[in-house]
């Protein structure tokens, strides 16, 4: 199989996976499950493989972190709106 | 930067902040939180992204990969086991 449809396969798979923690906590409000610790880990995290896969020149890399960065960030927004609620 | 360098960081990083779900599983015995289509997606997803490591021939992403296939396939063993006692 080509290595980058591959890569694309394998991104959309991880990021569809991150949809629906995104939705539950913006449907509940509820951010009480979410370590705001690991939640900027995982951000800095992603952020590295992002620059990653600007190094390497790969773009599922590049897309599928990016995209997970994003959804990460929302989470973040969204618990500094709700946590203030407890 | 070192490409592989900058890619073990990230996995790391990545890595360590999957850890805490897991064991909120492990010591609440509590899986309801867990959407089983979602976890059988993304271990299919991180199991292609170590496809593609290997096919890339780069360390940091079949490292990282397969730590997180680990990871996802443990709370799978969970939700096993914790799920029938609903």
């Amino acid at each position: 199989m080509n290595e980058n449809v591959l890569g694309i396969i394998a991104g959309v798979l991880t990021s569809i996976s991150m949809i629906p923690q995104l939705v539950k906590v913006i449907r509940e409000k509820n951010v009480e499950d979410i370590s705001l610790l690991m939640l900027l880990v995982l951000i800095c995290g992603l952020s590295l493989w992002v620059w990653y896969g600007f190094m390497k020149d790969e773009l599922p890399i590049i897309l599928s972190n990016s995209f997970a960065v994003g959804v990460n960030l929302c989470l973040l927004f969204c618990y500094s709106i709700y946590n203030k609620k407890k």
